[in-house]
């Protein structure tokens, strides 16, 4: 039987909704309240899948994911992208004017902030989770009180939508990984995406030679992420994205890349989710 | 007269701790409670300078401050580097059996986890500011409740230091800009740092000719971060920290990259805090 797949946060989080997307409307979950929980119940086998997000369009990477999948020496097996919208909803029947607090994690305040500052008397409350809001809301019966949450959270607890997509900037582009502790068991053809890890001295050049064996082999970079080693000056460790039409080249690439830099790890090899 | 420093944060804060640092013990400072709100009293002629926290060992690049600069397009006129130590502090003469609850930032707290694991009988609680949770203590006579801040801010509110360096990962160092209005009036010479921002498209190979010339050009690549252009699919905005001996290399690398990136900007020119 097929376990259910770990989630950050409760139903009807964006975790959830990219849990739904990929693998299945119908799709059992494991709520988990922070992205380490997530890994404990991989790694103790009670999921095979984590649905992790690992960059945005406005904060960047989440790096302490990264270090995460590295440490746990687990696999990226497909990604996922997602564009955040935030919406305020409430108990049916209630409108703007009725409502006295909204309650949303910091960040989505923070991502709404020029739409609130329209409702002076609307006081803002920092909470953890932005679907679980809307569930106290409905479970608790809360009139006065909104939530700042996706459209799915809103059809999941049964309430209104006051007002749609109210954060500052429009897109807000998420990309989520799924997160297996082994290898892919992707076919090598639907492989056209890999995620890498590797460490480089603070040497000129360094890096501009890793990536001109990239461009020679036909590998095309779509994100890099330099971040110093910890307690090492001058080692960086690079997080890369590539993408490619031939895995012959890319594995052509790996043999090169290997010899030349320390600590060459493939964190997943899979299928691009962009076209 | 000089004008006072924004920081982010109240005093005690790390943020204050580095505008000592940098500026002298005695300097004054204006409290923002948020980057944003720093860079208002910038733009208003509060305040010439800000300290503005760009990225750490442990999180990476804070992303949302490099859109702050790019945005306002501020100047980079200096930076700092600073190891976060948290320690735990409470009212004079209490022990950790007789503290209840810890109030901190939900970032300390759970950097501080493992050490808080084993006294079960604290409870955890959600607070703004690391700073500000030190100083309500003292304001308000609050006995059980601990702080989890700096040792500047225990020094500071007159606080006991009940356990030190209470974070899971001992060495957490975080990188501070220096942030003007205008260019660096930074001698040229003392000059061997500059952050940059370019853009690229989505070519193979377009990133490695870029690296080639800052390597031929005698550049050390220190930080490279790439991010997606928000509504462009495809083009990559590449934020890059470099060092050079030699402010002539430094200008002729410049004048070629600025002919083969697009939307070429020097973010700041100004002297490495590392030797």
């Amino acid at each position: 039987m097929k376990k259910p797949i770990a989630i950050q946060g409760i139903k009807g989080s964006f975790h959830h909704e990219v849990a739904q997307q990929y693998f299945g409307t119908k799709t059992e979950v494991v709520e988990c309240m922070s992205f380490d929980s997530a890994v404990d119940r991989l790694m103790e086998g009670d999921t095979d899948n984590i649905v992790m997000a690992l960059e945005n369009s406005i904060a960047g990477s989440i790096i302490p994911n990264y270090a995460l999948i590295d440490n746990h020496n687990l696999s990226i097996v497909g990604e996922y992208y997602l564009d955040i919208q935030h919406n305020l909803m409430a108990l049916k029947g209630q409108t703007i004017a009725s409502i006295l607090e909204v309650h949303s994690h910091p960040m989505a305040l923070l991502q709404c902030k020029v739409f609130l500052k329209n409702y002076p008397h609307i006081r803002l409350v920092e909470a953890k989770d932005t679907a679980d809001v809307a569930k106290q809301i409905v479970e608790q019966n809360l009139s006065g009180i909104a939530a700042i949450a996706s459209k799915n959270a809103a059809k999941m607890y049964n309430l209104e939508v006051l007002a749609e997509s109210i954060q500052t900037i429009k897109h807000n582009e998420t990309r989520f990984a799924i997160v297996k502790r082994e290898n892919s068991k992707v076919e090598r053809k639907a492989i056209n995406k890999a995620s890498l890890k590797f460490e480089l001295d603070h040497k000129r050049g360094s890096l501009a030679t890793i990536l001109n064996v990239m461009s020679d082999c036909k590998l095309n970079l779509t994100k890099i992420q330099s971040l110093p080693k910890i307690d090492t000056p001058w080692k960086y460790a690079f997080f890369v994205d590539i993408t490619f039409e031939d895995y012959e080249d890319y594995k052509k690439a790996n043999a090169i890349m290997q010899l030349m830099a320390e600590n060459f790890k493939v964190l997943g090899e899979y299928k691009n989710a962009r076209l």
